[in-house]
């Protein structure tokens, strides 16, 4: 029998490269399966994310030590348990984790603590668990900030996705794109919220992502407001409500990460259509500037112009471009970050720099990332604007911001509850790779729900 | 609005009435909203099951305590935290709370320790954690022979099953019969044992099930040989396997546990009709057996028996029944004990009373119950006959046992691979109730499968 392998090598390369270290072992261990509480019921198992990307394994219980000097990678399985194997089946042999696996050697567990024995320092990460290295090794252990520099070059390694990480994203994207369009054909008035979730899963799952990035987001009418809506109980009774859906599946442990709005009934409402249409502008003006060497808060900043021009010809904002920008009256209604990175994680690693702080401003002070965008990061970008009176009603009532907002025109659009579209792209030095196949065209969204 | 609260005074009741104390409080406080590893991706949220029976409480965060003398329940909710309004919403009103559940007051966490200013003893669970606890209070903590005189009294309580949880593990139940019964309609030869896994998930959560009791267990052909087998990711290639699917929904925090056997090609192969028709034997006497009363361990000694005979007249066994019963060769074949308490959990409280100890023998150790029946019981009986060289090899090689079987049979039989049936059943003084609806006589399961 022969396996197809991740090229984890080729990642503990990237991180040895960044770490700029001559000696000393990598000592990481992968999740453990976990009971619930006091149960045996046994908690859904995934692999913590730093370990899969330099193992490629997605069992629980293993550990990996990797040289600094050489590379050498040597994979750490559990011992077999005989009272385990009536239960669980025959585990795999070494030699079948060797075919399985990128690395250059497999041994059990029992054997774990002499591949400390030489080695002059244990770099760990911060999540590390140290209860299996013996005592005796113990005072080899990194500090914390030699953990902390070990962290940093996971990030940055993890931060530039490889080609063939990419490919497992794509299929992530085109589960989820096509798991989106399904639920257009299955929404009608009288459907509930948890119908669609229900879908959603399911046609993850039957393409063989058994596993969502983060819980499913189905908000319809005023539900949509709630940024992370996760009641998804609610009957679609309106048939004028668009539906918020942001959800994406995971494949081979890669996120994907997408929102799409939809109307209950198949067309939008009149009102549902100027306030998507800004959001689509906010979104195609930011995918516009993603590339190699733009800071990412001035995507956030063009996503807040665009909308602030939207919300200002639909006639819900009122006055000065510049006082409204400057006063972050766009922070009541699009009061999020563009996006973030996205990888193994759905918000991935390398938000903010060592150094780097929160923009202590209404909106921006959200954005998940401040960095500028190199070759192979992968990202979301995911406009926004929602009708929540917690976040409208204290700038409407304050004294220096309730003028820019009409609130004729405010109770003409905020049954639309809220609006997002986001997609996954790949920073390239030119235009990105938007690996979101889901269209989000007005016309194209109507064609395909009428085509069921 | 009104609200259909869970009665789970009635709960309190009941503890308080094993518990036979008359000072004091419980503290027990509910699970709170986890991430994974150094990620902000939330796990799943499942209410810790104590705390959900005398709450009816399925949101993280909360704490409860009951005044002994008095049995006032006192639920405590988290205070709202503005910032986490624009992204999860604004959570209920203390009215609100009030209104939903069954408790006497309904206070914020920070007021908690003003309940334990004036408490003689904070009796807690051996899980309860004590951080929210202030230090001039935790002297009153219960020692660990306290906690265990509390957990003795919920799972009492728990152990009898009042009418209204019947009515939920009766809903659960036919959740999950009816999703075993279009897995029959679905599958195919070609067809993936994920694909089937899918499909389940997606019956239980669109009729409101989104969690499953346990991980799906669905193996075709020699898959259903290992017992947890919990890979579903094979291709039934072969049309006279049988599948083994051992899947049940969990509804509203209760547990349903459900096997069933089926051929992939809708027809029972002779030799998996003549395994599964043994089977079918050992769980009709079982089931008949089932009433308060009746020690746990004589059915599964009744199970043991009827599956010696069957395997004896099929000929895979041969010799002296007595003799084979007594050196316990059927556990190479029935491995695992007859069944298990269900609740809240799968395998739910109550396995062993406190100096009740395992029987020391091959199969019978691993029952997982040993108790007098009592009305209100909720339990699983679920009988198989499985062909797992593991564990049948050291008894066909052994020279006290190999004489027992018959090798050419045994190679006739063995790509059956492993039958299990499963139904959940509530003790009376009669006749049992059997919630699980669907069929299990393989002229209905070949029906249902020729009527798809």
């Amino acid at each position: 029998m022969s396996y197809t392998k991740l090229p984890t090598r080729q990642n503990v390369q990237k991180i040895l490269g960044h770490l700029k270290l001559n000696e000393g072992v990598i000592y990481l261990n992968g999740s453990v399966m976990q009971e619930r509480d006091n149960t045996d019921v046994e908690l859904p198992f995934r692999q913590e994310s730093n370990f899969y990307y330099v193992t490629g394994v997605n069992e629980p219980d293993f550990h990996v030590v990797i040289d600094i000097a050489s590379g050498k990678t040597i994979l750490v399985a559990p011992n077999v348990v005989p009272d385990h194997v009536m239960w669980m089946g025959l585990p795999d042999s070494l030699e079948v984790l060797q075919a399985k696996y990128d690395v250059d050697q497999v041994i059990y567990a029992d054997q774990l603590n002499t591949l400390f024995a030489t080695a002059s320092k244990v770099y760990t990460l911060p999540i590390t668990k140290n209860a299996a290295i013996e005592q005796s090794s113990k005072n080899k252990l990194a500090n914390a900030s030699e953990q902390q520099t070990l962290e940093t070059a996971f990030i940055d390694a993890r931060l530039i996705k490889a080609d063939w990480e990419v490919e497992i994203m794509r299929k992530a994207n085109k589960i989820s794109s096509d798991a989106h369009v399904k639920l257009w054909q299955a929404v009608h008035p009288g459907c509930t919220e948890a119908q669609l979730h229900a879908l959603f899963l399911y046609e993850s799952a039957r393409h063989g992502a058994f596993f969502q990035s983060y819980f499913p987001i189905v908000g319809a009418g005023m539900n949509a407001a709630t940024l992370h809506y996760n009641k998804n109980n609610a009957v679609m009774n309106n048939p004028n409500d668009v539906v918020l859906v942001d959800a994406g599946a995971e494949y081979e442990l890669y996120a994907s990460d997408i929102t799409r709005v939809f109307p209950v009934n198949g067309k939008f409402s009149p009102e549902a259509r100027v306030i998507y249409s800004i959001v689509l502008e906010m979104q195609k003006a930011c995918i516009d500037m993603c590339k190699a060497g733009v800071a990412w808060e001035d995507i956030h900043a063009t996503a807040t112009e665009v909308g602030c021009d939207g919300l200002l010809k639909a006639g819900i904002l009122v006055g000065n471009k510049k006082e409204i920008l400057d006063k972050s009256v766009m922070a009541a209604f699009f009061p999020h970050g563009i996006g973030h990175s996205i990888g193994m994680d759905v918000h991935d690693v390398g938000g903010y720099p060592r150094g780097v702080e929160r923009i202590n401003k209404p909106g921006i002070c959200n954005l998940r990332m401040r960095r500028t965008l190199a070759p192979g990061y992968a990202v979301t970008v995911e406009p926004g604007i929602y009708f929540f009176g917690y976040l409208i009603d204290p700038v409407l009532n304050h004294p220096d911001t309730g003028k820019y907002i009409n609130v004729e025109a405010l109770n003409k659009y905020k049954s639309v509850g809220g609006v997002r579209i986001e997609d996954n792209l790949i920073i390239t030095q030119d235009s990105p790779i938007n690996l979101t196949t889901v269209p989000k065209e007005i016309d194209e969204i109507e064609a395909l729900m009428a085509a069921n």
